[in-house]
């Protein structure tokens, strides 16, 4: 198809397909004539998926360009993959070094081995997940840690349910884009539920003004 | 105490300070001569609410305004606030109109009934997680809807815990600030526990090069 047609598909303008295109996140077109070029499904799939991380994972483009030079890479093994993605996730690297950040370390250490988990304290995640503690604890919030475990139980399910609908893709073309949206979109997903709940649980908790009480009333009648 | 003491205990360099009391994210010192200011206890805690909102929340200075507005009103609804706070998590608001989009609105109308959730579609919460489906539908990947009940069941577990932390807090200051932290640094420690956990699920399941396989070694070592 022409890149109109492309455009028109997926409601990406023209100009930032070619943007897309110039920043290598989308393969050209293959030239049909010097001034055009043909694009097929593999194209419209591809710029699903940029829009995808990009809308609702919340990346940036150049991130965008990490995770698919991952997919692309010839004999891209799934944990490559999946690590280029979830490490993309992480938080900004403001790494502090006080006291609260060596408790925070030890405890995500002691997290990782008591929950048996195959992974590192070098796990960039497990580095994000001490930054928050150590955040928490300056303040005043220590005592979080004592949902750690609540949170992880949480995160083994969440874990398992991805992978379950992983391992159920057939094609491994399918297997390891099914974990990048699973990974970037499924955590825009949890997230969401995860405030839907909070909502639920503090209208239970305080029940104050019934249900759909001030948690983005605004934004929701959309004078936010 | 001097700003530059504050500077010293926070590790926010004095301009940064001086810009949050300019946008008013943090209250002004009290002047104790025509160009000296003295801040206490307040402020410092202020601060690293806001560097924590910054840092590891990865919030905007705009959207910790907000928060921080709803945090000072003078009879802050607790729901208010925690409304506010999770507003600013959700994704952006591009609202596309297609038959996804219908179809993932339907879906999470069905998932709020079922759960008996107390709140209502209009919340942004689940405009986000109807992108979020419609966005993974687009992407042939609309059998994640599968999952939806295991990631509802891990929210409501993450929900209980964090309003039964919240529940421990005895002075309300402590309270809605730590529905704050909690909602916003909660999503944080919880984004980086799934992510944990998938290199775990992941090296169980398709157990390649043992621990700590290719997650964000690279990143682990510094290379990123």
């Amino acid at each position: 198809m022409r890149i109109g047609e492309l455009s028109r598909r997926t409601g990406v303008p023209v100009p930032t397909i070619k943007y897309y295109v110039r920043e290598g996140l989308l393969p050209s077109g293959e030239l049909t004539s010097p001034n055009q070029a043909a694009y097929g499904e593999a194209h419209e799939r591809r710029l699903r998926l940029i829009r995808a991380l990009l809308d609702v994972g919340g990346m940036k483009v150049a991130e965008i360009a990490d995770v698919l030079e991952a997919l692309d890479a010839p004999e891209r093994p799934l944990h490559k993959v999946l690590g280029v993605a979830a490490d993309r996730l992480g938080g900004a690297d403001v790494e502090q070094d006080d006291a609260e950040s060596a408790a925070a370390r030890s405890v995500v250490a002691g997290l990782i081995s008591r929950r048996g988990w195959r992974t590192h304290e070098s796990n960039p995640a497990a580095a994000d997940l001490s930054r928050t503690l150590a955040a928490m604890s300056r303040l005043g919030h220590g005592a979080f840690v004592e949902v750690l475990d609540a949170y992880a139980d949480a995160a083994e399910q969440v874990a398992r349910a991805d992978l379950a609908y992983v391992e159920r893709r057939v094609a491994v073309e399918d297997m390891v884009e099914g974990v990048v949206v699973g990974t970037v979109l499924g955590e825009a997903m949890l997230s969401a539920m995860r405030r839907l709940a909070h909502v639920d649980a503090s209208a239970r908790l305080f029940d104050a003004e019934g249900p759909e009480t001030g948690t983005g009333t605004e934004k929701g009648t959309g004078t936010d």
